[in-house]
C-alpha cells in the first residue's frame, strides 16, 4: 500500500536540493572556526552562505541569524537569554496560552526563580486579541512572546498588530515562528519583532537545526559559553552538514513558497470539505481563514485520537495525534483546552498536515482511510475515555 | 598538491560507514516521538540503535546516554544541570585549570551567581595531581570536573584515581571526555564517573552531535524543557540524521580502536622524532607517555603559531594553532599558560593531530612542510610578538 505522509508538522521530507547539498558535503572535512587552513575556510564559507539564505528567507541580515540545534533551543534561548540580558527592566513576562511547550515549560521554571508570567487567553479559534496583550503590559514587563502560528491548529496570530503595540510600549517581543516559516510568508522587515525562532525541518531542511533571529542591537545572554561560534553568542562546533541542508532548503522555499502555499491550501481545503461531507458531525479546529495552509486538525465525536491515528496508519496514512510530543500518556492538548474545546473531543483530535509533495491522489486515499477507520471505530464503539 | 589533514581534533572525517548510514537516511522522513505511525516508529528504532552503539562504546547502558548538539552543550548541561539538581549540597565546584573553555566559561557565569570555584593546577606536562584534587574538597563541594584528556596537548589525566577519591568523599564527578573518546579506550564501567561528555566528530561521526552520559540514578536538571525526547531530559526534535551517523561511527570505532590507536601513535611518534631531529630547538608539549596517540603540540622558538599554521597550509598541510576556538585574536592558550609555558613560546604552539586515514607518506609531506616553513619564517625573522 502506498504511504501517504500527512505529518509535515513533525518534520518535512528533505527537499532534493537539501539532499544534494548534504550528500556533497558528507565527504568533506573542515571546522569553520579554523581560518588558518583551507578546509576550515571552505567550511566557514559554506556556513555563511547558509546563514545568508536563512536570513533572506525572513528578510533579516545574516548577522542577525544564530543557528541552534532545534526550535526548542531557539525558544529556550530567546526566553532565558533575553530576560537575563534585560533583568534590570523587570521580572514580568507575557505569553499566549497556546505557546509551544518549550516556551511554557521554560517560563514555568522562571516562575520558580521569581519571575511572574501572564498568560493571555485565546478565543475559540485559537486567536489572541492584540488589545488584550497590550492591556496586561506593566512597567516591569521585560518580554512578550506570542507565536506566529500555532503548531497544532494552525491558527495565525495578529503578529504585526501585537508587535507594533508591544514595541510602542518599549517592551521586547519574541515570536515562535517554527510552525510558520516555510508555510506562510514571514518577514522581520515588515513585522518588527526583536527575536524570532524557526526550525529547518518545517521547510524542507533536516531535523536538528533551528535558528534564532535576534534584531541587531538587542542584547541576549548566551546559553552556551566558550567558543567564538555564532558571533560569539552560541558556543559549540557547528552542525555544518545539516546547516548546509538548511541553507539549500531556505533558498528553494523562498522561491517556491507562494506556489506551495496555494498548493497546500487547495489540497487541505479539499480534504476538509470531503471529511465534512462524509462525516457531518466532525469538528475542525482552528481559525476558518487565518490558518496555516497545510493544517487540518480534526476530531470525530466518540473516537479517541490515538485509535484514529493508529487506524489511519494501518490504512497507509501518517497523521499525528494533537500534542503528541507533550507526553506519552493520553492527555488533551493544552492548545485545544485553551480554545475551550471539551476534554473528550480534544482527546479525539488528530492533525493532518499537508505538504508540497502531497498529491490529489494522496488526498483521495486519505479521505477513504478516514472513512474506513471512522466507521470501524464507531462500530467497535472505541470511544474517548471521558465520552458517554 | 595533495592535502594532508592533520586537524583531527577540530573534526575527524566521516567514517565511510557513517557516510553510508547517513546517505541512506537522507531520503527518509519520520519523527521518533510519533509512535502512532510507521515512519515515526522506524525513526525511533534508528535513534535507539544509535544510542545503544554509543553506550556500548563507553561501557554504558543505553538509558544513560542523552544526545546533545555538541560537546559544548554536554559540558554546559553537565555543570549547570548537576549543580541545579544538587544545590542543597552546596555551592563549591572543583575544576582543573586546563579544562575546555565551555566548562571554564560556564563556571565563571556560576561564580557571578554565587558559586565558588577552585581551579586545581597542573604540572609542566599538563597533568593534575589526584591527591591535590582530594585536598581541595570541602563539605559543600557539589561537583568535581576534570577532563579525561586535554584537547590541546593530549595529556591524559589520572581519571580512575581522581574518580575513586572523589566518589569516596561522596562528591559528584564529571569528566569531559570529548578529546578522549575515539582516541583512547574510555569505559564508565572501569572508571566510576557520574557524568561524561563526548562528541561524535572526534570519532568519525558528524559535527553537531554530542552526548552526555549520566549514571543511572544521578539527578540532573534539563537545560531544555518541554518535550519527551531523550528520556524527558533534553527536549527538542532529535538531530536524527547525524545521530544515525554517530551510531554507525561508534560501532566501527569500538571494533577498530585498538588497531587505530597503535597506528596513530606510531605515525605521531614518527613525526615527533623527525621534527626533533630536523629542529633540535623545537618544543613538544604534553606528557611524554600519558598522551593521546594522535596528538603532537609543538612550537619553534621565535616563530608564532599563526604564521606557522598558515605556512603549513600553503604547503598543503592542515594543522591548528593551539586554542584556535577561544578567540580570533592572538592569545596564548590557557592550557599552555597553566603548564608554565612562557607566553612567547605558547603563542608559537601548533597542534598536529593524526588520524586513522593518515599515511606514512602524509607524515613525510608534513615533515618536509615543517622544514620549509620553519626555514622560511626564520629567514624572514617572523617572530612571536613577545620574543626578543
Amino acid at each position: 500500500m502506498k504511504r501517504v505522509y500527512l505529518d509535515y508538522i513533525s518534520g518535512t521530507p528533505l527537499l532534493p536540493e537539501a539532499q544534494a547539498a548534504m550528500s556533497a558535503w558528507l565527504e568533506r572535512v573542515g571546522n569553520p572556526s579554523n581560518h588558518l587552513h583551507r578546509e576550515g575556510r571552505v567550511a566557514a564559507a559554506a556556513l555563511e552562505r547558509a546563514r545568508k539564505a536563512v536570513a533572506a528567507l525572513i528578510g533579516a541580515s545574516a548577522d542577525e541569524i544564530y543557528f541552534t540545534s532545534s526550535g526548542t533551543e531557539a525558544n529556550t534561548w530567546a526566553i532565558r537569554g533575553l530576560v537575563a540580558a534585560h533583568r534590570t527592566k523587570g521580572k514580568h513576562l507575557v505569553l499566549s496560552a497556546v505557546e509551544h511547550i518549550s516556551l511554557l515549560h521554560t517560563v514555568r521554571r522562571l516562575e520558580r526563580e521569581g519571575y511572574e508570567v501572564t498568560h493571555v487567553p485565546v478565543d475559540a479559534t485559537g486567536r489572541v486579541d492584540a488589545a488584550q496583550v497590550e492591556r496586561v503590559l506593566r512597567p516591569d514587563t521585560v518580554l512578550v512572546s506570542v507565536m506566529w502560528a500555532n503548531h497544532e491548529v494552525g491558527t495565525l496570530q495578529p503578529i504585526a498588530e501585537i508587535a507594533r503595540l508591544v514595541r510602542a510600549r518599549g517592551v521586547l517581543f519574541h515570536t515562535d515562528a517554527v510552525a510558520a516559516v516555510g508555510s506562510v510568508e514571514v518577514s522581520v522587515t515588515q513585522t518588527p519583532v526583536d527575536a524570532l525562532s524557526l526550525a529547518a525541518n518545517q521547510f524542507g531542511g533536516p531535523a536538528g537545526v533551528g535558528a534564532l533571529y535576534v534584531r541587531e542591537g538587542v542584547g541576549i545572554t548566551p546559553l552556551f559559553d566558550g567558543g567564538i561560534q555564532e558571533h560569539g553568542r552560541r558556543a559549540g562546533t557547528e552542525n555544518l552538514l545539516s546547516i548546509i541542508g538548511t541553507g539549500a532548503a531556505a533558498e528553494v522555499i523562498r522561491q517556491q513558497q507562494h506556489a506551495w502555499f496555494a498548493h497546500r491550501r487547495s489540497l487541505r481545503d479539499a480534504l476538509e470539505q470531503a471529511l465534512r461531507m462524509d462525516h457531518p458531525a466532525c469538528h475542525v479546529f482552528g481559525h476558518p481563514t487565518e490558518r496555516l495552509p497545510g493544517h487540518l486538525c480534526v476530531a470525530f465525536e466518540g473516537i479517541d485520537g490515538e485509535s484514529l491515528a493508529l487506524g489511519l496508519d494501518r490504512e497507509g496514512v501518517a497523521v499525528v495525534q494533537s500534542s503528541a510530543c507533550t507526553s506519552k500518556v493520553l492527555k488533551a492538548s493544552h492548545v485545544l483546552k485553551a480554545m475551550g474545546v471539551p476534554e473528550p473531543l480534544a482527546q479525539g483530535a488528530c492533525l493532518a498536515s499537508i505538504g508540497w509533495e502531497t498529491t490529489p491522489a494522496d488526498i483521495e486515499q486519505a479521505r477513504a482511510a478516514f472513512h474506513t477507520v471512522v466507521q470501524q471505530l464507531h462500530s467497535l464503539a472505541v470511544v474517548g475515555p471521558l465520552s458517554s
